[in-house]
């Protein structure tokens, strides 16, 4: 079925069976809600925004647009890097902000949270009970836990943590017919009936929107130990990254290159090392003795590896400014300039390489590549800054950023880890998953969103 | 389509198409694959078991099956509990217990495992590198990698390490229409295209036929702290279960009940104690100093809640003889009578409910209900037990078995929670899932496997 702008009378249908404010279609609404953090001169205009407020305003925004024929495309908090979110012409925002309830039972060790609650108000609501959701997303003050399971998002504790998905016990899900379902539950086992709940995590809204997850708590983290290590080169730091996942498993193991450390510091005037090729920022959260012993470990593979400086704290505050440098890499890159920001990932024992790789194609484009990377896990932003307002440096940007993804296929890495394919990464889907998966993506859909209604043009 | 045995031609068509002794006719080993761990007197009779060696035997075999609308039942070690390998009439029992093959990569920490792979195995060729691989049926050392992917198998020490399908990276799977398809890696993050690896991981063999799985795995695990608690009824063990798990998460908590407990000493001779109405196991992990400090926290809490013995033991021996004998209950029990094994799992808060319940079902119904549970994840194992030679008796027990499956869904449970639905419980099934989810698995499946030949009558 074609995907089709509606009738003014249907989109007055629409506003009239909702409360007041919650179908909006005014020019001021409509513009805010084309986008989300990422810059795409391609952002459609939605016909109608739909701030739900209830599972069943969600429903009935989907059924009319089941309907009408109109595409869907949800919303959390905004804060995507794919271009997920960002409108298609004629569409249906269905932003979620509005579903921000959260619910804690410590004894079950779960969180029931709506959508829109932000990933930083779930860590408060389970600190009061001593426990801790430990996705943690550099933009966890600003993203909603509906995009983090959309994205099935990662963050900086995935090294010893894991991601979105290992968390996610239970989802209730509108479907592209507008029923709610639900999916598994307040149980760590549960194995009948198809894995269905972890389908939907990372389904960047294709399959279903998100109205409620259930949510696997653990106790809260023990204060870590924070390191911090200065390379000469690029090689030298990656190499010390080998050495520390062969050996053990930091909470916490993150790298910047001169590039970024320079616009951190630019913004933040904390004293990090401008001279440094590359700077590692390595936590322990083990009991005291065990990450004394684990940070001494480290220190030793980072001076065998070649590193300038390396320093250590058990410091709150002192550790928390390191990651907090780490945290804001992106926004300080972003104020360089435009950015084209990726998110490749690679099997481990080729992170260097990786590495190697982007450095070549940086100098090859004759443009700027930042890199920031969660290098424990292997995964890595490359951001591509060039000055928007030079064409030449827009394209040789964009040569560079295809540049990139391609040598992460190569390497017999992903084109995205942690940010989701939204609609920015779609050109270079089929390369990674071949034509028979992609066919078998396709399938999935096709079985679950028969219409095509579901955030087309995003995700698969 | 129709699924029907194959003519005779058919069959000899496919042995000649594979080496020789690779798909067998023979009376004996069409007996042998009949039936997996789980009695089932209505368990079929294949026309043809293929023993595979090779991703391309598995190709064959499932093009083959394809072509002549003949259904697969896959199958690992044959230790399955649920029935979900158990031969249907004229099918093709497709075997991969010949593909065992496992490679460790120490530096990306992952595992390539073949199907056939024993789980005990795999944690042996782990450990010579430093790393272990959690996830731990009881049966660990007489089940298949394959198996343990399809049911997304647990185990004791999920209450902190969590399931199988948190520690599957990627998967090589051949579809139902025969081609391989390789879904995810050796990365952690990869998010690009839908979360097609985790749809395969407890799907029973229904989806398609995983033939290489790559597994996370995590540096070694220290060697654990061990409490043996004794209580005096189920209510004060389930009690001290809810006061450990809200204040600390321990690395494994089991309880065994006086039935169990009888039967294993009956078995082992260990001394335990048979008067007890309960005994909980429980372990700590953490560096010595914290477990020191655990076990004596759950050391209080235990006697809060009424144990009339608490013991612990830093001695590996010692903690092994304890946990050997939880893993004995299922080979202990199958001497005392027939069994009928759950698989009930509830919210934690509502664990003494259910076993309050199951002890109601069984004076009601006249029957022996022995019960053993990892009761950190309110995953239980009541199991029925009664003389198969006793028609009256089955048919109480029968009863039973029933009983104790409403009463985990009444309380908000599921009818399984790591052993699958395969054929024994899908009874259950649409009354756990509602008629919304099961449509919605149907879809799946529908998608994945048209002409519905892998594993008809198991799982979904």
């Amino acid at each position: 079925m074609d995907l089709r702008a509606p009738a003014p009378d249907a989109v007055a249908a629409l506003v009239a069976a909702l409360p007041p404010g919650v179908a909006v279609t005014d020019a001021v609404a409509v513009e805010k809600y084309r986008r989300d953090r990422t810059e795409d001169p391609g952002a459609g205009t939605p016909a109608v925004v739909v701030r739900a407020e209830s599972v069943e305003h969600v429903q009935t925004a989907v059924r009319w647009a089941a309907e009408h024929g109109v595409a869907v495309v949800p919303r959390g908090a905004g804060s995507g890097l794919s271009g997920g979110a960002n409108a298609v012409d004629g569409c249906l925002v269905l932003s979620l902000e509005r579903m921000r309830a959260v619910e804690i039972d410590p004894v079950t060790r779960v969180a029931y949270a709506e959508p829109g609650l932000l990933n930083a108000e779930l860590k408060r609501a389970a600190a009061e009970h001593g426990l801790w959701y430990p996705p943690d997303p550099s933009s966890f003050e600003i993203c909603s836990i509906g995009g983090n399971v959309a994205t099935n998002a990662g963050g900086l504790c995935c090294v010893k943590y894991g991601v979105t998905t290992d968390y996610v016990l239970g989802l209730r899900v509108v479907l592209a017919d507008g029923r709610a379902v639900d999916l598994g539950g307040p149980r760590l086992k549960d194995v009948a009936g198809l894995p269905l709940t972890r389908l939907f995590v990372g389904s960047e809204g294709t399959l279903g929107i998100v109205v409620r997850a259930v949510l696997r708590l653990v106790p809260a983290q023990r204060r870590p130990a924070t390191l911090v290590a200065s390379f000469p080169s690029l090689a030298s730091a990656t190499s010390a990254v080998l050495g520390i996942t062969g050996r053990l498993r930091p909470s916490m193991l993150e790298l910047m290159d001169r590039t970024s450390i320079n616009a951190v510091e630019d913004m933040l005037r904390m004293g990090l090392d401008r001279s440094a090729a590359a700077m590692l920022v390595v936590q322990s959260d083990e009991p005291a003795g065990t990450a004394a012993e684990e940070i001494s470990l480290v220190t030793q593979i980072c001076e065998e590896a070649g590193a300038t400086e390396v320093l250590s704290t058990d410091d709150p505050d002192e550790s928390e400014a390191f990651v907090a440098a780490r945290r804001a890499c992106i926004p300080a890159l972003e104020r360089t300039g435009r950015l084209l920001l990726e998110d490749v990932g690679v099997p481990l024992p080729r992170l260097g390489d990786l590495v190697a790789g982007i450095e070549a194609i940086a100098e090859q484009h004759g443009t700027t590549i930042a890199l920031v990377a969660h290098a424990g896990d292997g995964n890595t932003h490359p951001l591509v800054v060039f000055d928007p307002a030079d064409a030449d440096a827009e394209a040789r940007a964009r040569g560079a950023y295809d540049a990139v993804m391609r040598i992460a296929l190569d390497l017999g890495g992903t084109i995205t880890g942690e940010h989701g394919v939204g609609r920015l990464k779609r050109p270079w889907l089929e390369d990674y998953l071949g034509p028979d998966v992609l066919e078998l993506n396709r399938r999935v859909k096709a079985a679950l969103d028969p219409q095509g209604i579901l955030n087309p043009g995003a995700g698969i």
